[in-house]
């Protein structure tokens, strides 16, 4: 098809997935907000969700011989979430590589932003025990995710 | 002293370890005190350190294949806990049968009692994935720490 | 309707509510279930669901100066639960006096039930810092939740 | 002491602490090693211990109106913790300014570098509930901690 305009590469876009989370009285520290650890732990609920995209509950990857392990954690507190309120954690797939990817987050309670944050992932073989390149039935749909 | 009733046989004594721990600021919550769900956690710390009474620390147990399963706990929560504060947890083997044993807890600040509890657990062989009888190199190492 | 017989004065009956909690990877420990500690976690999720059912949210019981502060828990594990599952937890009130209450759990999982559980509770009036009969605006929304 | 080289200002040293830590099996998740968000909970243990070398322990400070804010977290996970280990946790305070501190940890376990991070707070007076200066009574000690 001679002279068409080429697709332009970008026009898929990267999914995002909205979860909500009811802060749980646990959570809260004795400053009366919810302690900065527990973002971590809702940044992986809100992962969980977006992987399910993929066509794959984590649970499932896992089962299959694969993790996706943690190398690294970065968060930004702009204010405290507290017991009683429901906050919205949307998250992204910002990065993807051959051998790892990233995540990020940003949490809100109504139009405040509370939080924000990424996570960086490297794909593990579990019966090696080693690093290993995306496995082939991940990449397309983890491309997808990412929008390419 | 000629008419004295004799002493019983088992002069033999239940172990019983004294574990400190810090208690840390995330263990918090708005009430100002440790949550109640922490002193499970606390009462895990102790029975590790009274496990390695035996001879064999709880992860080796499970390295070897055996599981110490919880089926049930109990607490009693007397005075809350601050952060700032030592806390000391006592624990003793309370009871042991050939497929199971209760431990039980104390936790202690200064001079005050702040709760007491129990755990129940069930021996499990990994492999079988099923409740097993107390494997026999355990035997004696735990009824040595119920003093019997 | 004349010759109808009376209604019994007790056709009232105890409010359950039950409350979908997906399994959070950071809730399960190194025997791939979750730790146990986490169920005292999901009672209290659930707690505060049927609290709501008094028309109060139990946040707003602290803001107007009350705590529920725990005095003893209680649980039994029949299963374990899974990463990747959504449990259910149903908590109903199960007795209540003039000082205190005591909630009642059961946590699901399809048609298995994972654990059960109680957690008893004292009045606390925040200012004074010591225990107190049940605040009269909440005595009504109380009884009718323990269906009296 | 003519011909000799000035001294360099900066003789005084950072102060380092060093904090162990015995894993929990509570800690570990089902791949069988420690939960990243752990390491933000042994992070604050470490920063304890740190701030107690100002003569102050952090529950002191905020008892006197103060708290330390957690604004920023971020953790590179090099390995896993597992259950058995104690690791030790290297804290100092690695940048100081009117208004806040910087924090940096390093987690060794015998001479495996697990992880390290970095986590920044700002004074924040309690009474007010804003951001403030560094209470005067605080700043000879932290700029001692740091060094300076």
């Amino acid at each position: 098809m001679p002279n068409r305009t080429p697709q332009p590469t970008s026009t898929a876009t990267t999914t995002t997935v909205v979860t909500d989370i009811e802060v749980r009285y646990a959570e809260t520290d004795q400053m009366g907000i919810v302690h900065h650890s527990n973002y971590l732990v809702w940044f992986e609920q809100a992962r969980t969700r977006l992987c399910l995209e993929t066509g794959h509950h984590y649970a499932d990857i896992e089962a299959m011989g694969y993790q996706l392990v943690v190398t690294r954690t970065e968060s930004r507190y702009l204010r405290g979430a507290r017991y009683g309120q429901t906050v919205s954690v949307t998250c992204w797939l910002e990065r993807l590589s051959s051998r790892g990817l990233r995540f990020a987050y940003e949490v809100h309670h109504d139009d405040d932003k509370l939080a924000e944050g990424a996570t960086e992932h490297v794909w593990v073989d579990v019966a090696r025990g080693r690093p290993c390149r995306i496995p082939s039935q991940f990449e397309a749909p983890f491309r997808a995710l990412a929008g390419r």
